[in-house]
């Protein structure tokens, strides 16, 4: 089969590589219908995260079940289905508390932008749908998988309630479902900071009613105003920057959540700073096997339409145009398809 | 009067002062009951916060009402009042939210060592007893003016609920207090980080099931153990130390929180590490306005007995001697009589 390798900085190649194959009785092997590239691929792909040897790309998938190992018994071959980026059992203390992220067993999955692809323990990381999805469904189903179940954890974090203000920071995909989830969840007031007319338009589509340019200082500044100097209720961070966590906390009223989602990068937090903000702070990488049942359902409903995130959709063996377009910022975020 | 100034690193003095009057007509003046030294006290008094000029000590207090100003409606003289160490209106939107010490017009009571103190938002600040209470109950009615408050508040931080595991890092008199707090909420197994014999047995007192007497690392691996290696559902940080800040948060389960009330002394938190714990953090000054009613009520229908964290009392004029009882660890908490 092919896949993508990143062998350094900015140079992506797709190139022939094994079939993967059933290592361990609860793998499952699956063959992809959707893939796509993550703004967190982006860190290693700037070289902001080094890379020491060729890697292996790619976390986000569907696709359908062609082998199960002996161990596997809920998923079948055939079915379609979709994982989250980490692999989990889905029964120990962290999974059962919701936390699949932290799994006791957990396995990156780091192999997804590519023809087929090994998910350990299938059991617990993979969902089925009930039938095959028709094709129209597959961006906002592949979504799931990671971008919007990132959002969505973000506002879980952030505990938006309904009728309350969010603010959310970062209008990259994430971001952007973050919109989404927050308008969920019933927000009555939702602030979206970003620069951009084209995310700008996706995130009032999604439900922002309230569009912030400024950044740093000047946008926690316009949020006060905006919010009779108190701050917002929840705020969800999703970038990962010091700037942007600093802006979120920021914006954040006393006794307010910040849901951070956006892996830090240089971040560090002043112990004695962050006790006088009075915020609550809250994040991590999204367990977003939680979530994906709910999220699965409300794709399959036509409740939500996720996929328009996706404003590119490339063969997968263009993938590095994929990636040199979310650099470039001409695309928000690539879809790519076998 | 008199009362108590730091005119340096362990250089208390009890001096004659200015009697305090009203000011702003929202003051009122009070004859003090009790006062009593609070473990924040000893970061200037040791130096580690630096002391540039001659400064007025105290900040925890309760006594009976001298005089008010023409605008406080509800206190009235004659009553006995307890106030939270911040003064606030208890009627703007962060009072109205219960972060008291976020208020947008707080003021930090800073003269309570003293046998007068000016009070100011006297109507939102201060909370009267029913009536004057016996002496035996003005211990206990001390605490809920700060110590007690901020225990209470570390154990609302960090979620306590009926059932779980709580973790209490630091075993000074708000750790102590923490334990008492806990133990309320329903906690039903209480960890009590101690290496004090005398500590100990008072966190068995107010309800500690485990003491734990390593610290650091060594604590983490222990609360792991006890914990099937899952880690503690609430932990209250109680100390403000780097150590103890991420002895706290390595205690914690993901999902989990910490509630954190010591004030940091040069705590710095690396954002990417505090993503992948998972934890939860919340904290900062104690917003004791919001506890004081439900406290005072313990405390007076007998419920529960904080004052026995006092094991030094003392008249008030022998205040220096009071700092040093608990700068050598002779003394848990001191309180001071006029």
């Amino acid at each position: 089969m092919r896949g993508t390798i990143l062998y350094g900085a900015r140079d992506v190649r797709f190139e022939e590589r094994d079939d993967p194959r059933i290592i361990n009785p609860t793998d499952a092997i699956i063959k992809m219908t959707a893939a796509c590239v993550c703004g967190s691929d982006l860190w290693p792909y700037r070289g902001v995260q080094e890379i020491t040897e060729p890697t292996p790309m790619g976390h986000e998938y569907c696709g359908v079940v062609e082998e199960v190992g002996d161990d596997v018994k809920s998923i079948k071959p055939g079915q379609f289905v979709i994982g989250s980026f980490f692999a989990s059992d889905n029964t120990c203390p962290h999974c059962q508390a919701g936390y699949q992220t932290s799994c006791q067993h957990k396995e990156f999955i780091t192999e997804a932008q590519a023809e087929f692809l090994r998910v350990p323990l299938a059991d617990g990381t993979l969902v089925a749908t009930p039938e095959a999805p028709s094709e129209d469904l597959i961006p906002s189903l592949l979504t799931t998988s990671d971008v919007l179940g990132t959002g969505w954890f973000a506002a879980v974090a952030a505990d938006v309630k309904p009728g309350k203000t969010a603010v959310v920071v970062g209008d990259g995909a994430v971001g952007l479902l973050g919109v989404l989830s927050v308008k969920q969840m019933g927000a009555e007031r939702i602030i979206a900071m970003s620069r951009h007319e084209s995310r700008q338009k996706l995130a009032r589509e999604f439900g922002a009613t309230d569009i912030v340019t400024e950044r740093g200082e000047e946008g926690v500044a316009r949020i006060k105003d905006m919010t009779h100097g108190i701050g917002a209720d929840a705020v969800l961070e999703c970038v990962g920057t010091q700037e942007s966590m600093m802006q979120a906390i920021g914006c954040t009223r006393p006794g307010g959540s910040v849901g951070y989602v956006g892996m830090p990068h240089g971040v560090e937090l002043d112990g004695q700073a962050l006790f006088f903000t009075h915020v609550r702070l809250h994040g991590g990488p999204a367990p977003v096997r939680n979530f994906l049942p709910k999220l699965i359902e409300l794709v399959l409903s036509g409740k939500i339409t996720p996929g328009k995130v996706f404003d590119l959709t490339l063969p997968l063996d263009q993938v590095a145009e994929g990636y040199r377009a979310m650099d470039e910022r001409r695309a928000i975020k690539t879809l790519l398809r076998p």
